[in-house]
């Protein structure tokens, strides 16, 4: 049966040990409360939750699924009671502003528990998870009025909240969009029109739900730039600010998908519902980006998720299935067969799943680290850590994603046969984590972002900011006496980052399309280049542990030897994606659009 | 709405203008009846089989999926039905026999047929084609008594078969199972056990089943020598040898599992069943890999189907999906968006899926061909041909099926947050591909066959078989006027694989774990050198036929692109598998067990 058990002893690792998160707190102002002894306490409550709250629902979650009926969503067994018990313990406003009832904490602490969740139940996670970007829409453009009505009940998790941009027709192209705002005498506006894939659009968890629309204000400019943000409550509000009449939109059904079943994606109808326009007119998009990179890491966390659970997983059932002898002799002589961990292609599997959970869990924590300087720190700290952000985002929540996915499948592939059957758990991981790659931006999306707007709209001074900390990085260890190699192979590999960027650019100036036509295969290779440079610090690190005589030789051990397996079996993945991306435009350019298939009649 | 079609084009291609089997069936022993008028009228009522009636049951299938009640099998809506067509169109009989009442024409033709019916319905494709072990078994090592009474019923369709081999502690180590038979006074014998992941086990489609089970003999030997074949039918045979009174073997449940919810996939308790022994006694393994080869070929085939499906599939939406501009400049000006085929990243993700469909539909029906010679050839063709296919089929089994799963989801992909919802059949495509790694031997024991069993214990005469024929094509081709730089690239690639066959062989004499630890590495690169072969023979082909003027021009420009695309995008890929397999086995080996995970408790 498959389980789920917090990684303490790792994300201390990480958080501790490798960024410190203790030392910057004490360093950050409004940090002060977040002591040691209060962080560990949070971290251990939060890990409690996961496991014995909702790690068990997983499972049933996707069994159950959501059910549908006359415009209610029934939510599965014990989601409903799960999520009372996190509104109880306080978890929704953790790391929310105090002026909004909010504890006021780092959001890199509030990433450590929403990583424990996340893993335990992404599906549960979703619902919570949806409401940070109303949130974080209504606490950067809201009004004061605003922010007491609709930001105090989100933030305590009473409401929860959802993001209402797609429609069938666009998705990535939200210029197309028509849903409709008209302007009313009492200064609200009638919102119509049919959203689709909102998560989280209808349940039976909270009481009211906060919808987030994009809509077009009458005569508004034609395509992104005629987009305003409007809130369109569940129930619209009584005098006293709780809930009164129900407001005209509805949950007109919702779909049928490969996974994450426990988590409703609806089809929302506004049938000229109220709403109430917040930020300024026609700069809805804009005022969207100004939290995108926040709501990208929240999907990067699923690829780390769904490979940790993974992991777990299938290194406990490799140890513990019996099949076929080692080949280079018996090792379990007393047992019918030795257990499949022995084999090297079995470990070759569980090592990759650990690399790319283990750098995974860096570069996240690392990124969230950054959201806390970016709005914590002095100006300059925040001028670097937005850069940084702008730059990692779309690596972390792309590279993390498609490595999530590999994991999750290695994971299925190391139960044989069984990884396939239900029960194992193993293919509803797998199911799950199928959308992380398309949702907030595909893969695709994610590349053209990095490289033509972050990279080169910034004449590679974005990429400089990350490839001048690896190369000082590099420099300071160079002479390493047991790592130097491993150094150096990152340092080319920098060096190569910076040299393939100029050479895209150059091509790019001639043609367009050479951008979109290296743009995921760069993305890629930046993704191995990062988390590179996380493998070797935390080499490096878990080196000096070792050397001062540290105890748990095993841990710090274990992390050398994931870092070599990384470096030596991974990172040459990243020759396969410079080859293809300096291919050039015209191996993908050339055919003609009705020369893909030829299909008679 | 998914649809297939067959695509006949390419199928003539391959098996008409570069493959030849006209110009083969004209010289094979007793293939003269195979002419090129039949080939056709066959080939093209097979694709309307596939189209018309297979098709559409798909997704009904997935959706439905099987019901199991006291021991029985409902199979979805339509399944019976089609089958009853298939059956009466005396499709099961083709390629088989004609003293058992078969056909008696080329398994090569067969597998044209078996692509289609593959590709348009996977599931249901099953109930069939696990038919063919049981038919394998019997024609190979049954009695004259027994082919009459089962092998003529299996032919005609009237019944279908079985292979029960897996118990649930072992699949991939047979040496372990625990299926008893004992011996009765009248011959036959009493088996009891229990397999699992029995498919088609149980269903409503044939009046009986006859399940080949993998038993233990009284006091055999232990381990793999000591296994022996029998048949159990579901019912037993009356005097006439029609259908008497019921076996006691028993479907116990079916299996909930991530896809081909259409196909049963059955736990089968044998209490005491009525079997006949198959074969000598306790060679019942050496029996099953005499047909090893084609049962893996057709799993092989499920990731070119698979991958087919994706192609068709996702071409048609991404030129009718209209989203964003291209980069380059608007495209269509009258739509409100482009076409999102002029993205170049959405042209890789297809044209990966088109190097793999057609490339794969090259090596599917090359080795399907080489089945013919092993069977009707001189005494030398024979020899050759079955060397061939025991290096080739795992290459195809394995390598077909991970790029099919690529494939697939990249298929999905194309269809950005759609591709998750079910609707669109893009997901079901994921999920029914995604067995094709586990069953019939993992990836991970495909590439132990090549590296360890294939070509190591023949001192690599085996693979010099096949790198010889590369060898001599690039010769032949090396001073091309425009394809030289792809030949050449094609042959450096087959040099090394002999070169790297050499150091891993040396490793491996030091150390057997450096065969498992190259040995998934090395497949890969096999396949894609593999591929490289097929792909530079078509674009020969392709550029002779346009410098004769053919017709077609854009059919035969398209397989150049398409090679070029493989050369310059895919097969780059070599180089990580390279670097990888020969970083040794000490990078997967040095760690402990116990040391891939700590957890606390």
């Amino acid at each position: 049966m498959p389980n789920y058990k917090a990684p303490l002893r790792d994300i201390r690792f990480v958080t501790e040990e490798l960024l410190q998160f203790n030392l910057h707190y004490s360093k950050l102002s409004g940090c002060e409360e977040a002591s040691p002894d209060m962080v560990s306490a949070i971290v251990e409550e939060g890990a409690k939750f996961s496991e014995r709250v909702l790690a068990p629902l997983n499972r049933i979650g996707d069994m159950q699924g959501c059910q549908y009926k006359d415009s209610n969503v029934i939510t599965p067994d014990g989601f409903k009671e799960a999520y009372q018990q996190y509104v109880d313990g306080g978890w929704p406003s953790l790391s929310h502003p105090e002026n909004v009832g909010g504890q006021g904490l780092p959001d890199s602490l509030g990433m450590i528990v929403t990583e424990m969740i996340a893993t335990s139940n992404w599906a549960w996670s979703m619902y919570p998870g949806l409401s940070h970007g109303a949130m974080k829409t209504i606490e950067l453009h809201g009004t004061e009025e605003q922010k007491q009505l609709y930001l105090t009940k989100l933030v305590s998790g009473v409401w929860t909240g959802t993001m209402c941009l797609t429609e069938s027709h666009c998705g990535t192209d939200l210029g197309m969009l028509k849903t409709k705002a008209e302007p009313q005498d009492d200064g609200s506006f009638k919102v119509s029109g049919t959203k689709i894939f909102i998560s989280a659009g209808e349940h039976d968890m909270a009481e009211n739900i906060v919808h987030i629309v994009l809509a077009r204000l009458p005569n508004a400019p034609e395509g992104t730039k005629g987009i305003s943000l409007f809130i369109v409550p569940k129930f619209n509000l009584g005098e006293s600010g709780d809930i009164g009449s129900r407001n005209a939109v509805t949950c007109g059904s919702i779909e049928h998908k490969m996974g994450i079943h426990g988590n409703a994606t609806c089809v929302m109808n506004f049938d000229g519902a109220t709403g109430f326009l917040i930020g300024p007119a026609n700069k809805g998009l804009n005022c969207m980006f100004t939290f995108m990179n926040t709501a990208r890491l929240g999907t990067a966390l699923q690829g780390l998720a769904h490979s940790e659970w993974a992991l777990q997983n299938s290194v406990c059932y490799a140890k513990d299935r019996l099949q076929m002898r080692s080949l280079s002799g018996i090792k379990e002589p007393d047992k019918a067969a030795d257990p499949i961990i022995v084999h090297p292609d079995v470990r070759r599997m569980l090592l990759t799943q650990k690399a790319f959970s283990e750098g995974g869990r860096a570069l996240i924590h690392y990124c969230s680290l950054l959201v806390d300087v970016s709005k914590r720190g002095s100006e300059e700290e925040r001028v670097e850590a937005e850069e940084l952000m702008s730059l990692l985002t779309p690596i972390a929540k792309a590279f993390l994603t498609e490595t999530g996915f590999e994991s999750a499948n290695l994971g299925l592939q190391v139960f044989g046969g069984h990884g396939y059957i239900s029960e194992w758990g193993m293919e509803q991981n797998v199911r799950d984590c199928r959308i992380s790659m398309l949702y907030e931006g595909t893969t695709g999306i994610q590349a053209l972002d990095l490289l033509g707007r972050k990279v080169l709209m910034s004449q590679g001074e974005t990429l400089k900011r990350f490839t001048k900390i690896v190369h000082k990085f590099c420099k300071e260890n160079e002479s390493h006496p047991s790592l130097g190699e491993l150094i150096n192979q990152l340092n080319a590999l920098n060096t190569e980052w910076g040299e393939v960027t100029m050479t895209v650019a150059m091509k790019a100036m001639k043609n367009r399309d050479e951008v979109g036509a290296a743009s995921v295969d760069y993305l890629m290779f930046s993704g191995y280049v990062t988390l590179a440079y996380f493998w070797a610090r935390m080499a490096v690190l878990a080196q000096q542990k070792l050397e001062k005589g540290a105890a748990e030789e095993n841990f710090y051990t274990a992390k050398l030897q994931t870092a070599h397996f990384y470096f030596q079996r991974i990172l040459p993945r990243t020759r396969a994606h410079i080859a293809a991306m300096l291919s050039g435009a015209d191996n993908l350019l050339a055919m003609d659009a009705n020369d893909f298939i030829f299909l008679d009649d």
